[in-house]
């Protein structure tokens, strides 16, 4: 079962935008056992929009496309629709009311014609309700094809996806199975892994398929399966991964899960009854937006001091400014200091505090470019590493996020094994 | 001049990477002339890659690939390279001491075989050097097309774009000029904007195209040329901006600067020498980490206080607990003692604050899902403005960073302005 998703527009060739909506349509096509085979960025042209979908219709079943359903001049999509599923529009009487519906309870201005006329749909297409906005995703099957037509507005595009799409997919075709598994690895390069797993890859069942996806110091090693027997796949990979560690056992870290990091780390600090905090000075109040983006972070999560300057470092976090002159801000001691006010003034369980020199500039402190310190306090007591990320301002501060949330998810893990 | 990207690997198309590639190159190219006509997305197979490369020769100048250069298994691209121009790979001397370089100056594990034969290269392409890793780029010329094959990984890929293609690019063709110009608009929706521009857009010159970009409670309206003379195109583009003022002037916000509205409000605050801090609650961080993503933020930004548990108001912020007892957290009294607060502790010119409810359930606060408090506090006292960003908790929060932005980039303005 193969799928090809269409990209409407000029924003994103530009590089206005970036797409993330093809990413979210691979992740929820491949749950489902769909496969993606190609995805295609394309301008808001009619002929260009005919040529994609025919060549799109040549290799695969299900055909997505986004963007392009807007009110305004620059959107043809629905009339190229009309063209090429040889179709006329009609006025479609329930999507008019939710159109209507959204104007009286959410918007200011009045109603036009441009809106009224978003219900008007190809006769042959089976209207996706908007949960969240005016123009409808619209289902087409043509010779045994699917072709759905999505808003390119990623939270429109997403519920429509999760509340009508991907149910019609579920009835509509027998799906065979695949099956992921991602190891997690850190310390080693993709090469010398590749290196210390060749006799094992080579062995690897016809079934399963192996990717390396090295990401900013560690590498995940992504095991596909596919088959008509999820069990058996099942069985087969994990068979696979027990065997992997024979060879690599000092370097997995984990798997990844369905969830990330941070939202395992939500699900165990809620579970726990255990609150957490930050401070924060290379890692610039990240750390607490990536907290804060689970929903019910409220449970787990006390707040952060951003002490990016070093004044704030003594105004606001209160460190002895002795502390501050005799070690510098980019040091150990101040580190587990930072962390140790955090917990204190947040009253939390635990407190993670980041320092560090991002670059492009040295700032106050002699430390090198790329250094990093990473402080965990807890019950406990505090521990402390140091790291050098490099000479790259954004990656330096992606690792640093990075890494305390490894640290963090060590410490859980170590706390469940009951070390 | 057209050019396409293609970029190779199963990690997008399964949606485990989002593709930021492909935007940061759509927008270099732009910026020289080059109109990119098309992205694809495909899989790490030979079959597939050649067949790509044929179809975007046919359409396209200059046709760019990205992935697919590790130095494992799952990595063909260098292989169908050679098969695709029918050559062969030849040991590349100064690619192979670049990366003995790199291995001895930054990776603890020896170098492998694996490593050192990412030096061999097709006979035929320039090698373009990659300062961040061991895959060089390579260009290739054939039938008066140029196609040029980078490393996924995005800092190596965007350092050799910015030292090696685009400066190549630039000395190998004439290029037309492109030029953009960007009119930000805040207050009605995209309908309503063509509604009352319809007249202005029916008489637009041929150089010139319109587009609608909606994004979250504001329409930016892109004006692009294409011509010869870039002087001309920069008059017309003007004169048609300024033509558009009679029918939309209340709602022009501003134009769209090659900085973002960050960069803009860093730059001011840092000549002004003037500084800024944040109190955070339903924003968690994310006000913080975008003013800290501007390189030299140690000149503007104080901190932030991230006070997302309502105890943390209190505990850190120190604000008066019946003074939270009377108003909820979610109001404007508190959100106004927050910025005062933050100003306070962090000693800075300028603080923001918000608070709100980003759902999904409501909290400690009785306020309804979406609502959000804004204040600005500075020298002359504090404002405070309450907005409704919907129920969707990852737009309220996105919502609540971009209206807080504005919120100082306007006052900036009207002080600017010697209001």
């Amino acid at each position: 079962m193969f799928a090809e998703i269409i990209t409407i527009g000029d924003e994103i060739l530009i590089g206005q935008i970036v797409d993330t909506n093809s990413a979210f349509l691979g992740k929820q096509l491949n749950k489902i056992g769909v496969e993606v085979i190609q995805i295609t960025s394309i301008r808001d042209d009619q002929e260009v929009i005919v040529k994609a979908l025919e060549d799109a219709e040549t290799r695969a079943d299900i055909i997505i496309t986004t963007g392009g359903l807007g009110p305004t001049k620059d959107d043809l999509t629905k009339h190229t629709l009309c063209a090429y599923f040889n179709d006329e529009l009609v006025m479609d009487q329930k999507t008019l009311e939710h159109i209507e519906d959204i104007f009286a309870k959410y918007i200011s201005h009045p109603i036009l014609e441009a809106n009224r006329s978003q219900a008007n749909l190809p006769s042959k297409c089976i209207a996706l309700q908007n949960k969240y906005g005016t123009a409808p995703g619209m289902w087409f099957e043509k010779d045994e094809k699917v072709f759905v037509s999505l808003p390119g507005v990623p939270f429109e595009m997403k519920a429509i996806v999760a509340n009508e799409m991907i149910p019609r997919l579920k009835d509509r075709y027998n799906r065979p199975f695949i099956v992921h598994k991602t190891v997690l690895t850190y310390g080693l390069g993709e090469s010398a892994i590749a290196d210390r797993i060749q006799e094992w890859e080579d062995n690897l069942p016809d079934a399963i398929k192996l990717a390396y996806l090295p990401n900013l110091g560690r590498v995940r090693l992504r095991l596909t399966g596919r088959g008509n027997d999820e069990s058996v796949l099942i069985e087969t990979i994990n068979n696979e991964v027990d065997k992997l560690h024979h060879y690599i056992g000092d370097i997995i870290k984990g798997y990844e899960d369905e969830n990330s990091i941070e939202e395992q780390i939500a699900h165990w600090l809620t579970e726990q009854e255990l609150t957490i905090s930050t401070a924060e000075s290379c890692t610039g109040g990240r750390l607490a937006s990536v907290f804060t983006s689970v929903p019910g972070a409220s449970a787990f999560f006390k707040g952060s001091i951003v002490s990016y300057a070093t004044s704030a470092k003594h105004d606001v976090l209160k460190i002895d400014q002795d502390l501050i002159d005799n070690y510098s801000v980019v040091s150990a001691e101040i580190t587990s200091e930072m962390a140790r006010r955090a917990r204190e003034m947040f009253n939390s369980d635990i407190a993670v505090a980041t320092t560090g020199n991002a670059g492009p500039t040295k700032g106050d402190s002699d430390a090198e470019i790329g250094t990093v310190f990473i402080a965990i306090a807890d019950a406990n007591g505090i521990v402390v590493e140091k790291f050098n990320f490099g000479n790259h301002r954004e990656r330096v501060t992606q690792k640093a996020v990075n890494k305390s949330l490894e640290m963090v998810f060590n410490m859980i893990s170590e706390t469940k094994n009951g070390k």
